[in-house]
């Protein structure tokens, strides 16, 4: 990466991972332009913290997207399925896609960051995949990342002029999510700012129920660190 | 492709070329989802030719999608740039990359189809692209397509579970735009219903001097065909 170019597009929605993937960008010498999605999700409060993400990360811009999802469904996020709660982490499916994987969610929210990347002339997105502790989604494993950086750079100018290579960059990938904490607070991530839940209440509190509260939960008793979530 | 799943998600912008790919999936016994977007496009009363293709195609649904690319800009499509016009097909630049141009379109809009196939099950997507009488974008190559199939298939559950593998077709690809408007004249294509122009008047009549108007003369030239279209 050259000097010349350190603009780094990074998804946040304002969560653990995508949070810990900018302050990553950031201790890189990215300047960062940050990409939310409101995509009808039922925890669309995720986007002011994301908004408070990019404001502590001194972004360059905060560019917040509106999608059409909900029209076409087929999950517990943006349809009308309840999204499933436990009573603890060994509920948590293993080897399972669940209710709240949402069909090609990932692949539309890179495709968009391409879009600005491409802009922007930037030569990387961050996404803040992880193949460790996850929701078993398709869309967060290395080789569909890897598949998809290759059509990447066929789809845009680049391709055909032979400009700037994009890279899609995915730091958490290995790491598990006490990892991915203790990252980011060596980082200074202050994670009051972020909020994990699928389902919180009307005043931003976290279910504690959910598969990514318990995820997030699991993080940070791993980690060793005092969860500042406020939860139900 | 097992007779048990003939549905097949068809991006339609409303012209000449989606249309004769709807033609073409219908003519192999496909059932028709047809999707469309409006992204921001100065020509989105295209929307309403997508919408009298789709039902004089008997489309089972005809999903319309609204994108926020306004605001990534980059395109003389959705961005304050004039759309550049020509007095002769002689004018279309060979090999540049034309303001029209807008960034990671086809990606977007088949990522969109991807998640909609998801929902639907439907094991094909049709994308009326063609690498001959094309516009010069990145978009539209085999390359690219390839390199997509091979991401789609590692996006979605499919990927996973080792479901119905997900094949992006690109009927047109060899087809020069003459021959795409034999093929639909053939298969009973009412070219009158389509629009082409990237700035059409208020009346919805196409301006004859872009380059996807010079592109739809040539063809109906080359075909041999009277153009049904209404020019300014």
């Amino acid at each position: 990466m050259s000097t010349t170019n350190k603009k780094a597009v990074v998804l946040s929605s304002g969560g653990i991972d995508s949070t810990t993937a900018m302050a990553i960008a950031k201790s890189e010498g990215y300047t960062i332009y940050s990409l939310s999605f409101r995509y009808g999700q039922r925890h669309s409060v995720e986007i002011e913290s994301a908004r408070k993400v990019a404001k502590a990360m001194d972004a360059a811009e905060h560019l917040i997207l509106d999608l059409d999802l909900g029209k076409i469904g087929g999950s517990a996020l943006t349809a009308n399925i309840d999204v499933p709660k436990h009573d603890s982490t060994e509920e948590l499916a293993a080897g399972e896609i669940p209710l709240t994987y949402v069909p090609a969610r990932n692949t539309i929210f890179l495709s968009h960051g391409l879009a600005w990347a491409e802009v922007l002339k930037a030569g990387v997105i961050f996404i803040g995949v992880t193949a460790v502790d996850y929701s078993g989604y398709p869309d967060c494993r290395p080789e569909y990342i890897n598949a998809y950086e290759k059509m990447a750079n066929l789809a845009t100018r680049a391709g055909v002029t032979g400009e700037t290579r994009l890279k899609i960059r995915t730091p958490l990938m290995k790491l598990s999510k006490g990892e991915i904490i203790r990252r980011g607070i060596d980082l200074g991530v202050d994670y009051s700012l972020t909020l994990s839940c699928y389902d919180p209440d009307q005043k931003g509190r976290s279910c504690g129920k959910c598969d990514s509260c318990l995820h997030r939960k699991k993080g940070f008793k791993e980690a060793g660190i005092t969860d500042p979530t406020v939860y139900v």
